[in-house]
């Protein structure tokens, strides 16, 4: 009999001890009367808590930490709390990031006298907005009765993990301290990804290593669903295998190791400053791993291969032409494939390969910077790629880094995490405070470095205190283009609209309270290559610890050369009558 | 023949008239590729654009011009924008301020086709968020097709002023241009206040006013409800002639005149500043004016009068003791009341009036100041008081202001903006920018002052910017008690979680870009009396131009008194074992 077989436990405590036991280390959030109770029990289960300044940055903050350490949580309060934090929680979804959203409600009895209690909407219905979230999560866990709330607690948990998407648990205040039993918590959660009917997954593999086979002009197209399907190690040991041309798509422009040598950039159709479409148009294979086929992640749909030679390998299914989907788990699938995979039988080298061009070529082939030339979109992110190390991590905010980022040439072991469809604005700067603080409890170094906006950042610019509070490590590259520069280029150039106010961003780390000597703030506006390349130059600047804050100046109406021509035809679309 | 008979205007237009019609003058949000082109008809239909940070803020300030001008709007973008500001619209809805909320969608062949299209959830479902938005909002106008479209626009505004709650209208891209007949703009929506059947108001009158005459302890208890109503004046007028004794409760602390002799303050049961229960306890008539009885509105239901002895007069019904309810339009009612009203019948005055405390006796009597001493919640708001003008208007954010708010002493024709039910951290600051807008759009003079925690600033603090950006008039007095001092008091006095981040809050206007000498910025450190006083008697202070910033120290854990009575109860229900 297990020592804690009559042992019992709070049920706020069972939960995160639960989350402990995921890999969870710390909790965002923002307190409010109905969850203070069980923050309580927080430290105790070996958690951190976040103090986020608003429940929205810390459902985004709970984002980018899912997309580093596989889970995250965030803690909200009732009705004001969940709806702050909703959008968050749904690019969660959209994108598939694993977040257990876990709300402080009312104490029972107020549900059953349909009470008008503060953030209810004062109509006796207090459901409302755990029925909205059951829309946007994978599993919902009501935890009003003792006896079913720690199984509710950990199938909700499980579904998370398994589908990589938020779960939600409605947590009602009387409910923080009621004892269930401690022996469950001794048992993992099964989060193992599951196998597939091994002759089903044999015969699967061999009917694509054929098609692999008899090829004769084939690719591999990497989006960014691959990180969270679990594959990213075996998707590049395939590339690294087969040899064949490997893009990205702009949200799975991180997933390759830019060096490898048959990884040419990302496609993005005629709108990426590379274009292989002369090889990918004649293709007779295109393998894609991990697709999230929105508008903006191809370019409107321009990226995506003809289905008819497309093979799609997702999370739960591979899809093969048009027509024939198979139900199979994706991990599982991809270790066979490559245990199988007999390269001698590999079609030759498509004599088309040769002219393919390369992001690491034209970043080669860029001339040398004019000390006191501006910073342009063209070249800023291919030039600031040697700035870049194993193990970091690099986040690109919507907008104008969401595109520049495409030319990133990243080196092996580094993440790149940007948006892929639901491109909400400030969303990446509340981000990159979870995805530093996952990677400080990670311990493996590397940095953690930010591009955003300056429209972006005004939106979220807050959670810059919250990095400063609790001591973060993270460069943030202001890419100040006056505005909302994407907008312009889509509609209303000079339209007040695609305006916005006149910050002097450098001030904020004095704002944000950034006065003690014991964490190091770099501040740096920049105007000019050599401005960048004397901060980039400098030790104390790569070093990677405290905040280091660069303000880059560019024009207004800079993007990458041929993204303008994407804005463009987007905005002739919109002004089309219909 | 009208002249524009044969005359068509795009849609976008057409919406845009009508809110200018219905006395909007400027439309609060953000932009999105979605919504760009609708922007450009904004300016000749006569409206401004007010460039928010982000949504969730824009939808806050579109609150809180609605509760000056009786209407605004909101344009925000499709999905991401629209759930991000769905947390404002629901606190819109929850407390009765009508904001006409359009969101800029995808163009219709993108729902026809279930297209992938960004800030979609990826699952072809493009209708989730006016689904979810059903629940907030008290009409919904899908503007699919150019036949409908201006009459379902018409009914939506017309229901959004009616109801004083906000509507949805959901505007795809592709039907911003398309024509739509202009006739119809010169008729003037439906929005006056509906009359009831002579008859049956009469009688309700008639048998309410024999309640009134026949009383012997009645009281009248004025909740904020009044001012979406529309009667402010009534009850005010109301209160003058009987000269009943009058309360607000704190939601309502704004309706009545401060200087009405009969008003005595705001009740809140047994945690005010004043203790009026031994008069409304063994009262025998209550007339609760526009009640919102949340628990916090009415310290746990406390302050709420026995319904035997209730009339409650709200807006399309009259609730009389426990049972008997009529439908009936409040306006209209309360104008025949004032009409029949017999002052020579009212009861003659209570013995137990004589003894009834009042805000202004609680004023006069406080010692003087003692110049070197910090500043206290127990009398900073009863002293403050002696700043306000006729006209201003009064802002209290959530947390320690909205229970020292209780403690004002209004001058006529002031208005005092709070939060009911709704209760959302950072509300008031973005409420705050549109209604120092709406303000300057009446052009009656008046002052916005606006009380706000350290805690709520950070979590909407860009929209200081959005403030110093259009140049708006606005007193901001910051609370910094070090935290969340109201949830310290609950529960967790010394708990990290209610800890937060050490800013340098008059440093913000230098980074939100008020460096422009046309407008005028004050900023000012207050930590005792002497330093209150000193900038309080400054004329330049006084004159309400710009921005005056203020930031007034007060110790981490003061409340005023009785109210910390309630907060200790509040934590210990929450921690009462189940």
């Amino acid at each position: 009999m297990s020592s804690t077989a009559n042992r019992t436990v709070n049920l706020a405590t069972y939960i995160f001890t639960r989350l402990r036991q995921l890999g969870v280390g710390s909790v965002h959030g923002v307190p409010g009367d109905y969850t203070l109770r069980a923050l309580d029990f927080l430290k105790p289960a070996g958690l951190c808590w976040i103090g986020n300044c608003n429940e929205l940055n810390a459902g985004y903050a709970a984002d980018g930490y899912a997309r580093v350490k596989g889970i995250s949580a965030l803690f909200t309060t009732y009705g004001v709390g969940e709806l702050s934090a909703l959008n968050a929680i749904a690019g969660s979804y959209a994108e598939y990031a694993p977040v257990v959203h876990i709300v402080g409600t009312a104490a029972r009895k107020a549900y059953r006298s349909k009470a008008m209690v503060h953030h209810s909407l004062g109509d006796g219905d207090l459901r409302v907005y755990s029925d909205i979230y059951k829309r946007f999560t994978v599993a919902q866990a009501s935890l009003f009765e003792p006896k079913t709330a720690p199984k509710l607690v950990d199938a909700a948990l499980e579904q998370c993990v398994k589908e990589s998407r938020p779960v939600y648990l409605e947590l009602p205040s009387d409910m923080v301290g009621v004892h269930v039993p401690e022996s469950p918590l001794e048992r993992p959660l099964n989060i193992t990804p599951p196998s597939n009917i091994p002759k089903e997954e044999d015969s699967l593999v061999d009917a694509i290593l054929d098609c692999i086979y008899s090829s004769k002009q084939p690719y591999i197209l990497v989006d960014g669903l691959v990180a969270p399907d679990g594959i990213t190690d075996e998707v590049n040991e395939f590339a690294r295998a087969t040899g064949f041309p490997t893009f990205g798509l702009t949200f799975g422009g991180g997933i390759i190791d830019g060096t490898l040598p048959n990884y040419h950039g990302v496609h993005a159709g005629k709108f990426g400053s590379l274009d292989f479409t002369p090889y990918t148009d004649s293709a007779d294979l295109a393998l894609l791993f991990g697709p999230l086929l929105s508008d903006t992640n191809t370019q409107g749909w321009s990226a995506v291969p003809r289905k008819d030679i497309t093979i799609a390998f997702r999370r739960k299914s591979i899809e093969i032409g048009a027509s024939t989907s198979h139900c199979l788990h994706i991990k599982s699938f991809m270790r066979t494939l490559l245990g199988r995979l007999n390269t001698t039988k590999l079609p030759t080298q498509n004599p088309k390969i040769a002219s393919l061009p390369s992001v690491r070529k034209l970043a080669t082939a860029l001339p040398p910077i004019e000390p006191s030339s501006p910073i342009d979109q063209d070249s800023f992110y291919l030039r600031i790629s040697s700035f870049f190390r194993p193990k970091d991590i690099i986040v690109c905010a919507n907008g104008t880094p969401l595109v520049g980022g495409r030319d990133f040439i990243l080196p092996p072991n580094t993440k790149l995490i940007n948006s892929a469809i639901w491109l909400s604005v400030g969303h990446m700067l509340p981000a990159t405070q979870g995805i530093a603080l996952a990677q400080q409890e990670l311990g493996e170094g590397g940095r953690t470095i930010f591009f955003e906006g300056d429209g972006s950042f005004q939106a979220t610019a807050q959670e810059l205190s919250t990095i400063i509070r609790y001591k973060l490590n993270a460069y943030i590259f202001i890419v100040n283009n006056d505005g909302y520069t994407f907008e312009r280029l889509i509609h209303g150039l000079n339209a007040e609209y695609n305006d916005v106010a006149n910050w002097q961003y450098l001030k904020a780390p004095e704002l944000f309270g950034a006065t003690d000597g014991s964490y190091v703030v770099q501040t740096h506006e920049v105007r000019t290559w050599d401005d960048l390349q004397y901060i980039l130059g400098n030790e104390e600047f790569q070093n990677g610890k405290g905040l280091k804050l660069v303000n880059v100046r560019m024009d207004r109406e800079d993007v990458t050369k041929n993204f303008r021509a994407a804005l463009k035809l987007a905005g002739q679309q919109l002004m089309a009558e219909p």
